[in-house]
């Protein structure tokens, strides 16, 4: 089994090497653009260690390692119009650098390059591979959009929270793990505990998000603290606190959510939920739950049939992310 | 060989059947929405005929054809927002229906069930299946983004036009044929002649559709005519138009095209531009070369290896589509 930096170093090298370039230029310069930054390439790390972990060789799980990265792109390069985000990892979204036109057909090349990447394989585990690929892409369009009606559903539910959460993050979390396994042919029932493990460790994953952008040091989480609280995002937080708090604080909180509520500074704002997530135990209530999630992942981990030590380098990452503040 | 009138009942009944229906329904939808608009539907109709004219069991082909269908219609309702277009097929497009962050969701999705529905065919075939719909996919982006760039590009010539047509449409009717004729196991020769096939007839469509833009019959058509001279396309009509015309013309139907001539009425600009086309026999150059690519479909359908008599089914349907008026 090899080392995290090792998977990481040759993740790393094979982005660098491929090539994006392409006629008309407007079309692929973002793509460039979008996969060049380098982000924490988690998935097509997750990707080359379960096909490690299962014996399989991590040459032959790179083309479908990337696949899950350049998907990963595709959904923020299509999520960043929606959410009209002017920044992503301290750059010019690229909506906001060309414009919406450009940022929906490279979104759209960029989808399709993925597929044909997870292609890129042994034939005989193609379609298992553009099988996961298509199941998750489906489900986070479905997530994405489950997102965006929060943003003028009256009520939200911590049910509806976490499926959302499970279908626009965890998902791919658990393809990525399941495509290295498909690469690696392990069996049915590895695929299916790896990808579980995936999907714990996803929810765990955005829990630990949600918990950074109100807790974070904001020079280490590389954006602003309270970004959620101010674009009025209905989190696990935020609707734990609906559910916990006294009439009067829940009255105050749902008219904040609803935009009814005039602040003369963000910052005001932000200090006043934040204040009212501390009275009602909330940023404790995030960690429970996230820490459940965690041990869960690790739990179906140890469950999983591969050697002790193996196991441990997938362990070792997961708490990386477990315990990272950014 | 089955009659045109048949594959057409196939795909029809076959289309019925889908359930397309999902939650959440803002996302789902739209896909409905699309997809039961019949169109010509002449992709996964290409696609059928192909596989019956190799040989090939239609049933089999049946997914793949549908993924053709689902895939145009991921290209409108994508086009469509980009275009700001209110009206297709006679109903109000989807962004405009919904939204843009509706319309972008519901095309992704649209796109990914595109793969879904290629994959569903014999597993050995899998990949050459997906192989020829990521290719198309990728050009169908660059021909769009070709088209895009074309409305702020001062110049551009006749070649840079058909080589846009050929990616933009053309090359999805080559691939929904190779489709068919990939499920039938047809050899890499017929499937490449079936390819080039489509893109000839692919090219004299896109021409015949320039062509009905300017002199067809609104009524049988379905939309205005002169859309594309009060838009100010360059298609192949006009630019023509400019290589033939003397220099006072030139300038002034530059001057048209660059939106610097103020018209008191769209009716007046539709005129004045195709009294143009008259004055330099423009309509008989687009006709003239819309016959030499459906000459060179049908030269190359002849030279296929197959029954004659099986591809008298597909001249005849292409004779269709050059004698439309709609």
């Amino acid at each position: 089994m090899k080392e995290i930096s090792e998977i990481q170093r040759i993740v790393s090298e094979y982005i660098d090497k491929q090539n994006f370039a392409g006629a008309p230029h407007q079309l692929y310069d973002p793509v460039e653009y979008t996969i060049r930054q380098s982000g924490k390439r988690m998935r097509p790390t997750l990707c080359l260690l379960a096909c490690d972990l299962f014996g399989g060789d991590v040459q032959k799980a790179l083309d479908p390692a990337i696949a899950t990265e350049v998907f990963h792109n595709f959904t923020l390069i299509h999520d960043d119009i929606m959410d009209q985000a002017p920044i992503r990892r301290g750059k010019e979204t690229v909506y906001k650098k060309w414009n919406s036109n450009i940022a929906i057909l490279s979104g759209d090349v960029m989808l399709t390059m993925a597929f044909r990447y997870a292609l890129n394989t042994d034939k005989d585990c193609a379609a298992d591979m553009l099988d996961a690929l298509c199941r998750v892409s489906v489900e986070i369009c479905e997530g994405q959009q489950f997102d965006l009606n929060f943003e003028t559903q009256p009520e939200v539910s911590i049910d509806e929270y976490l499926e959302m959460i499970r279908l626009k993050t965890a998902v791919l979390l658990g393809a990525a793990l399941k495509m290295g396994a498909i690469a690696a042919r392990a069996s049915e029932e590895n695929k299916k505990a790896i990808y579980d493990f995936g999907i714990a460790l996803g929810m765990a994953f955005q829990l630990k998000d949600d918990l950074l952008d109100c807790y974070g040091d904001a020079k280490v989480f590389g954006k602003a603290i309270g970004g959620d609280i101010v674009e009025n995002k209905k989190t696990f937080m935020c609707l734990k606190a609906l559910e916990k708090a006294a009439k009067d604080d829940r009255d105050r909180l749902t008219s904040i959510l609803a935009g009814k509520t005039v602040f003369e500074d963000k910052d005001v704002k932000i200090k006043e939920v934040l204040a009212l997530y501390d009275k009602y135990g909330i940023r404790q209530e995030a960690e429970n739950l996230m820490t459940a999630y965690y041990d869960k992942a690790l739990e179906i981990l140890d469950s999983i049939d591969a050697p002790q030590k193996d196991k441990s380098v997938l362990r070792e990452y997961a708490e990386s992310l477990y315990g990272r503040n950014k």
